[in-house]
């Protein structure tokens, strides 16, 4: 059975093997210690030292002991059975839970993230720390922060942030809701006049929020000004009731995220003070005059930026727990006589060399995308601190890598989840092996804040504004060095216009492939290629610029995402080489080549997607792959053993992975079957009814039985 | 508003536009216009003729009307908010009317698929017609067919197949259950020895069921025989209850399916008579003498052949009704200003490359896999023959085909359907788009009826036995002539056995990649080469065969692949070259171009799975990549024109659809509110609270208002 504190114990390792450990049980304790590292160690390099994991282990265990989540031998709510309503309702006792703990013990642990990380429930609290109050901070005058950011903070008010509308979602500009500003009163009048201008999405607006920034177009004495940003008391802080003008409801289940409710508003000629315009970028002065700042359009790209560091931020942490249950149900169960059947007794799954190569990279991921993120984030807080004193010249890189960064990272985390899921075959299936919300729930972010789709293309226009300033003599982002050094040997030598190759033949061999640097050319080449082929193609056309664009947009979409994973790889390598110089050699082994795994199996990986531009230049021969499938062989031998290790390493509470295939202990069929036996139909069934569902028998079996047809 | 009759008219073509149609509804019906051939003859290819057709019109809609689904302007029941019983409810109501309705009107539209094509809904009576007659047909003696099939047909009996236990699915020959005879009362005595023997899984099997085919061990005077069938009653038909020993219970929310109860089962000492034992090809007397047919495991491969076919025919609409939707929705959404921004107006979705190219391979998927599926069938259908005259040669030919083409269209449509689902953006993710609901449901048949990574190898082992028999000198089926004569070439000539290269290069250029048979060389050279390499790795390895397979397992898993999209486009190529005479010139046309986006496209889409074993050997070079993507965009802008057409040929009532974003009329914003308004959170705050969820309110919200932190 479950423990009821599972947590995985800091160093050192406890190694004896407790006794009465069942098949399960005993292989899932021996895999854990087979690791050459400790996953303390590894936790703390994850979290940001051993006083960040201490403090939010004792953070999960008291929200996770209030909301009664900890005795892990009580089936989850939500897998016993539940309605629209009462995902709501549990969402709100979640979010206030988390919320609260926040502010009496002054963490952010649960800012971002929800206690099960967004898996399962996404508060409606949460929006408050996400969107509502980096809003206000970006675009909100420093009056208007003054008043609003404290109340947000401490809960007076809780926000949404209401920009889609039905018919509006990727494309801001098209948004319909007008706010226009009446002389006789000095108020803006917000109203929807069309279906498709009713607003559509916001989390936590259905019956959560009392305050929405609300997105409309700002029109003055008839001239509209464009979407511009709009504080909004949209219910009564006394009895909750939406205020006069305002509809507002819930849209209804979702494929996840059913713990808060995303909703829908109408304005029917709402009346608010001119002053509640977020004035910190353009303003309506009381005789309606208006002023922009030059800088208004950017200053709206840094709030995207932002949010999309937290989006590949959050994504690590969703990959990394489906990969958990995987890789813990991959120890744990055995599954037919070896590769083959040619083994003399039954195999785990993670024996099987495709289930580990499937496992193993989407572990290499997770890591990947946690590297990631923190360059990611320490790009943004530099950005902050320039434009802070007016320099905007980094917007530009920032924004494209925040972007590329979120397309990449959420579409392989949403396929990795997928993929982890199927790993636990039938068991996957089931709501409560935990996966189905997982995947239901991370495959959201590759829609919103930015469909991938449209911001591969942004990374594309700004590829190419780039070769457009090389072309001109003029310089680059000196983070973009490598396209500038590229410039110099693919167009200035003889780019093969017509087609785009540059044969210039990867030199390596064996163990070179090993190589970062190695690794890092072949990303580089890879993504060269792609970008001038795009860059030329679209370029060089002599159709019109809106067909040339479309006629090249899947060569445009591939060169973004060669150019963002080449960053990636980057990014991951340069983390990988300076850890902390505690780090202890095991771990800087494992670090190693778990770098490599991710670098080497996307090249090979069936799955990967586009993996046809590596080497449709034969810039790698069938020789040199066949090496690297030797490679990423070898690689997945050295790391089965560390398999365990680095998903314990992510440290999550078994009440967090909310999982009956994934708990600490391994003890899955008991877990499986106790959480089964406990759900209210079955329960019901053998209490009242000798095990007959009534209802249903009565109703509608009986009835066919019984029917003469 | 929805149209309360919106199944598609027949020919001859309504193509006067109706008024009062708002932007979306006439965009619709503009698109809808600009085909070249009528959906109606397509709907006929496609269902097998117009008589078909129309009855499988009546009868959805005298079963929609039944259960009530036909008035589309009320929002279905199970996005308005449902949970686990109501869902079992509505599955057992559906089932029922779907089930009555096949045996009154004598037809099987439903009997493999549900009035929603096994969305939704997988009824807790479908299980006799797709499993349990099937294993009786195959398994038991004529006298016990003659006693059991009867009773399933008319409903008498209520059948599980219960195989699959918490311990063992795909390793068949790891289940624990046993059925020991007793020499006293020359019974049989079933018996779960341990928690993982518990039976798990099988449809119907929690509530529904009255019988069970059950897999257990045959035990007779401690010698175990291995898995039988035994058909057992497992409850009373009088009152439902579970019989004496037997615990039956549902196994809680799934991802999907949730219409039906999989179950779990354990038996306690249950005795049946020993003449239950299913007596087809194996048996024992009176004097507990065990005889076993020769041919055992080959009929056992036939039910799973059978079974693979009829899964294989359920996805193909699974992905055409994701595709629909987003069709229909690509269309008459507009959103920006068209590729990179260039337009004069906003654009409708389906006007951006990338949506094209997602949505009409898709398409093309759709019908590459109904023409596989008719293949299958009939391979089937020739095999049966055969075997009922004892001739089993065809067998392990039509076992790798059904395995091959199981993985491949599972994952083509689990894979597709998500697409779809993504090309609609945020609105995707809602339930009332039904996309979920489709997605969730399909990924279910890349699991269930064996998984995916253990089929393909079971292909790869057909494979190399082909080829151990080429090497002996000895012919093979002659369906895989193309192996015959690929072993004389690539083998009997100079096989570079170390890089398993054997560099021919493509000598296609220009259009003449239109052409089916330079389409089928790259297929049929890319499954020669890694089918080829595969084999002579693992033969050639010094390893021991276990390591040698595990090793080079994901070349195997790649040639399975190659080889199962090879014969795959063939029998694509060979249907749509053989339609009907009476086929009019347009459709043809259609069909043709159809075919070839589906051949050329999936060797550049970035999202082909394993698309580098395309060219790895440089058999297509750089440029004839650049001129199948041409050819890929041309193919696009021709068929573009014919989508609606061809998704509207599928037939899809507005009712089976069941998606706000997909119906008939377009009218998607109208719809889509039309529903949410109908929630019934929605409706009780506003009805009752003045637009306040009230325990949400007043337990959690206003506590947090309120507090002091
Ligand atoms: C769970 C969830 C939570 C959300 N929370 C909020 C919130 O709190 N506040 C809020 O304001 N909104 C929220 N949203 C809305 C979200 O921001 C939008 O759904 C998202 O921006 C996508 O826009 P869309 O729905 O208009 O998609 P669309 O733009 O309609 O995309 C549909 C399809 O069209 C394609 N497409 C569109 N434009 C182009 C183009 N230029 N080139 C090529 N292809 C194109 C896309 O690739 C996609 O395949 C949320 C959405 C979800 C799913
Ligand atoms: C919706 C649904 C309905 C079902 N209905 C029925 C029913 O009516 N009756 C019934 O009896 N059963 C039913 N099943 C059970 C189903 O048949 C099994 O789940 C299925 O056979 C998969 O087996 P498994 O769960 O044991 O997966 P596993 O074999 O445990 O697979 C788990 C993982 O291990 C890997 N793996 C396993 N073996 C190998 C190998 N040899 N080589 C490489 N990798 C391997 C797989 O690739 C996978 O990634 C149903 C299942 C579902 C999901």
């Amino acid at each position: 059975m479950a423990n009821m504190d599972s947590t995985a114990p800091s160093s050192p390792r406890d190694t004896s093997c407790p006794v009465h450990l069942n098949k399960q049980m005993q292989l899932l304790h021996t895999a854990r210690n087979t690791a050459s590292f400790e996953p303390f160690e590894l936790a703390c390099l994850i979290y940001g030292g051993a006083d960040v994991v201490g403090n939010r282990r004792a953070a999960l265990e008291r929200v996770e002991t209030l909301i009664g989540t900890r005795d892990t031998s009580q089936i989850p709510r939500s897998y016993a059975n539940m309605n629209r309503e009462q995902a709501y309702d549990e969402g709100l006792e979640w979010g206030k839970a988390a919320f609260e703990d926040g502010i009496r013990f002054k963490h952010d642990f649960f800012a971002f993230v929800t206690p099960r990380f967004q898996l399962v429930n996404s508060s409606p609290f949460g929006m408050n720390t996400v969107m509502f109050e980096p809003a206000i901070r970006l675009s909100a005058s420093a009056e208007q922060q003054a008043k609003w950011l404290p109340l947000s903070k401490s809960g007076k008010i809780i926000g949404a942030y209401v920009q889609t509308e039905l018919g509006h979602g990727s494309f801001v500009r098209g948004i319909e809701t007008t706010a226009t500003w009446d002389s006789d009163t000095d108020e803006f009048v917000l109203h929807s006049p069309s279906t498709t201008s009713t607003k559509f999405w916001p989390g936590a607006l259905g019956f959560s929020c009392t305050h929405g920034i609300v997105v409309a177009r700002l029109i003055i004495r008839s001239k509209d000004y464009g979407p511009h940003l709009f504080m909004v008391q949209l219910r009564s802080l006394d009895d909750g009731r939406p205020l006069p003008g305002v509809e507002l409801g819930d849209v209804g289940l979702k494929m996840s995220y059913n713990a808060t409710c995303n909703g829908f508003a109408t304005f029917h000629q709402v009346r608010i003070p001119r002053t509640d315009m977020l004035m910190g970028h353009a303003s309506v002065s009381h005789d309606g005059t208006y002023e922009g700042s030059s800088h208004f359009t950017q200053l709206s790209y840094s709030t995207m930026v932002m949010v999309r560091a937290i989006i590949v931020k959050n994504v690590v942490f969703q990959l990394a727990q489906a990969v958990t249950i995987a890789a813990r149900y991959s120890t744990v169960r055995t599954q037919g006589m070896g590769p083959n059947g040619l083994a003399s007794a039954e195999t785990c799954l993670i024996m099987y060399q495709s289930q580990r190569l499937r496992i193993l990279t989407l572990t290499a991921k997770a890591y990947a995308i946690l590297f990631a993120s923190r360059t990611c984030d320490a790009e943004y807080d530099a950005l902050r601190k320039q434009q802070a004193n007016g320099d905007h010249t980094s917007l530009p890189y920032v924004h494209a890598l925040s972007s590329g960064l979120k397309v990449w990272t959420t579409q392989t985390a949403a396929d990795g989840a997928e993929d982890a899921r199927k790993c636990c075959g039938g068991q996957g299936y089931l709501a409560i092996s935990g996966l189905p919300e997982i995947v239901a729930s991370v495959t959201a972010a590759t829609t919103f804040e930015g469909e991938n789709y449209v911001l591969c293309q942004q990374v594309g226009r700004y590829l190419f504004k780039c070769i457009d300033q090389l072309m001109q003599g003029k310089p680059i982002d000196y983070r973009m060095a490598y396209l500038a050094a590229g410039y110099q040997k693919w167009f200035a030598a003889s780019f093969a216009a017509s087609s785009g190759a540059n044969i210039t033949p990867c030199m390596a061999f064996g163990k070179e492939f090993l190589d970062p640097n190695t690794q890092l050319s072949i990303y580089r080449h890879r993504a060269l290629r792609t970008v001038f082929k795009a860059y030329t193609a679209v370029r060089s056309s002599t159709k019109p610029p809106l067909d040339a664009w479309n006629e090249n947009m899947m060569s445009i979409i591939s060169a973004a995402r060669a150019h963002t994973e080449y960053m990636a790889l980057s990014f991951y390598i340069k983390h990988v080489q300076s850890l902390p110089t505690a780090t202890s050699p095991a771990l800087t082994t494992v670090m190693a080549r778990l770098c490599s795994l991710f670098a080497l199996s996307n090249i090979i990986n069936p799955q990967t997607l586009d993996a046809i531009s590596f080497v449709e230049d034969t810039h790698l021969s069938s020789a040199q792959l066949d090496t690297i499938r030797g490679l990423v062989n070898e690689l997945l031998d050295q790391l089965a053993p560390e398999l365990i290790a680095l998903t314990d390493a992510w440290d999550f509470t078994d009440a967090s992975l909310c999982s009956a295939l994934g708990m600490y202990d391994g003890n899955v069929y008991e877990n499986v079957m106790n959480w089964i036996r406990q759900i209210p139909m079955n329960k019901r069934a053998w209490e009242e009814n000798k095990g007959v569902y009534q209802p249903g028998w009565k109703d509608w079996i009986e009835p066919v039985l019984k029917a003469k047809l």
